[in-house]
């Protein structure tokens, strides 16, 4: 990249390493940042690095959380007896949108994934295991319904089962408002074992 | 967000007014930058906040430089009578990509646009004809072959024309692998009226 001066062909390639951002996107992005005004830039500069600074792992749930305790486990009105395990914060996000899950979380970091090199210690089941010796009415496992979500499902459920905690796993099946002949056989198939007698 | 402690909520908001870059991918962008090693975030910030500082427009030919004049138009090889006009940045990278253009540019910094309420006073016209002042043989004009591109040649070949400088339009038609049964009506026109003779 001669074509572009030293400080500009820096910003590009550093831009380009994130993730899902490709040499096309990383060039526009450059150019969009350097007409921004300049304490905008400087306001992005800054948030970048006191986030990566101050986040950390909330202490009872594992969620990315920049105080000790991340807001939904301070949270007095939500049931802590309840725990929904998802895969990463993003997961949580997604519960959090709808507005209807009253109960906690816990955030793996991750799916236990052979091919990748994976495995259960890599992820945050020690600090879930260490979460259930308290009280605890029912563990919701939501992880994707992936390969890797799909084993690490099973995997908690066979560390879960001996507490003789209530455990349960999301519903899989057909999407609300999905054509089901644009739908995959494993999940039109979840679909039918699933059915619920009306 | 309340889901989200508020420098995460504020990281995503501020990657989230980036253009193409969406809530979902703002997120993902987010967690990523919490996760990099730290001298990578403040490496990439402070070439944010310096690319900012210190890039503006190159003496000659009004291209992105972090130094007084671009390294394109100080290369004592290339050809300063033939001037190539660009709308931005990122097309002389798609030319010099290509390393078989020897002249040098001039960048215009957008298009005449009437619905954009873009002028001619609004992009480096002036330093265009500035620069036509002294020993030019050629302009070609390479602004995009869009509405507002269009306009903004005829508009430069109207000032051009009356100094007697050679002036071209680069070639529209058919891209080259091009399939034509997927090329829009009016680059077939625009490839038919162009045909060459062989």
């Amino acid at each position: 990249m001669d074509y572009y001066s030293s400080q500009i062909s820096s910003l590009i390639e550093q831009l380009g390493r994130l993730p899902g951002i490709g040499a096309k996107t990383a060039q526009r992005l450059a150019f969009h940042i350097i007409c921004m005004p300049t304490e905008q830039v400087e306001h992005l500069a800054e948030s970048m690095v006191q986030a990566k600074k101050n986040i950390h792992y909330c202490k009872v749930c594992c969620t990315w959380t920049d105080s000790e305790i991340c807001p939904i486990c301070t949270n007095v009105k939500r049931n802590r007896k309840m725990i929904m395990v998802v895969e990463n914060t993003r997961d949580l996000a997604a519960y959090e949108k709808i507005g209807k899950y009253e109960g906690v979380y816990h955030v793996l970091h991750g799916a236990i994934s052979p091919t990748l090199g994976i495995g259960p210690t890599d992820i945050k089941l020690k600090e879930l295991m260490l979460r259930l010796q308290e009280d605890v009415d029912e563990v919701i496992i939501a992880t994707n319904s992936s390969l890797e979500g799909e084993a690490t499902a099973m995997y908690i459920s066979k560390l879960v089962k001996p507490t003789g905690i209530k455990l349960s796993r999301i519903a899989s099946g057909v999407p609300v408002g999905g054509d089901l002949e644009y739908i995959d056989e494993v999940t039109l198939l979840r679909a039918l074992e699933g059915r619920i007698v009306l």
